[in-house]
């Protein structure tokens, strides 16, 4: 991404383009998934791949994640953070998230972390993609 | 931890116990933040530290963050994740948090990792702790 394209805000971050985001987000393979359960916040890591710009990834019979998943908006958020030099990046996604054919996890090779049957297939279509550079803050060094 | 303090569940998840939950968050330093924000949710990554099992992290002025964060109920969740044994736990703190007096940041040695005045400190008083083990899937090994 050349110079010309960040556009600075005034807490230091850099906020980075939609396609800068798309592209960290399908580079990685874990992220975080915030849903709302029982009126509550809640994260979770999950391992997953993208598909034209969707974020695809399983999880198993019935969860509270899996519950709190159906049809509902959630957030997605992949970040890669340098605890040593405080530096980093961070994407996030707003979307609608539905189960999909469970055959479409066998071929993206969605391979679930926990062991269980875990046949169920999670897709987030992107309806808003965010995302920002965290840099060193040169005042605060130790 | 033992043996006999772990609980297996149907998902093949560990569960840690409380202490183990404490132990795991008060050692590490990055977690991420779930609010929610004009009715969608919303993850940040915070660089955070503990004291007395309470979470504290800095953020600055007039981010959408701190107004999300204002006597509000929100998620906290620290991993830690092998992204290539697929491995790793996850822990999640459910809390209240409040902006507490900056003094306390400074001597906290809450750095902020972006540059900018970020002054307002910010504590989740954890209500409900809970944990995982995520252990690789035998039956999906790649």
């Amino acid at each position: 991404m050349s110079q010309d394209e960040i556009l600075m805000i005034d807490e230091g971050l850099e906020i980075l383009d939609e396609e800068e985001c798309h592209r960290l987000v399908s580079d990685h393979g874990i992220g975080r998934v915030g849903v709302t359960i029982g009126a509550l916040p809640a994260i979770f890591p999950v391992n997953y791949t993208t598909i034209g710009g969707d974020v695809v990834f399983r999880t198993g019979e019935g969860t509270k994640l899996r519950a709190a998943l159906e049809h509902a908006v959630v957030a997605f958020e992949v970040d890669h953070i340098d605890p040593v030099y405080h530096q980093g990046w961070s994407v996030q996604i707003i979307g609608m998230a539905d189960e999909i054919d469970p055959e479409w996890g066998e071929r993206l090779a969605v391979t679930p972390w926990a062991p269980g049957h875990r046949h169920h297939v999670i897709r987030i279509r992107p309806e808003m993609i965010t995302g920002r550079r965290i840099r060193r803050d040169h005042h605060h060094q130790d």
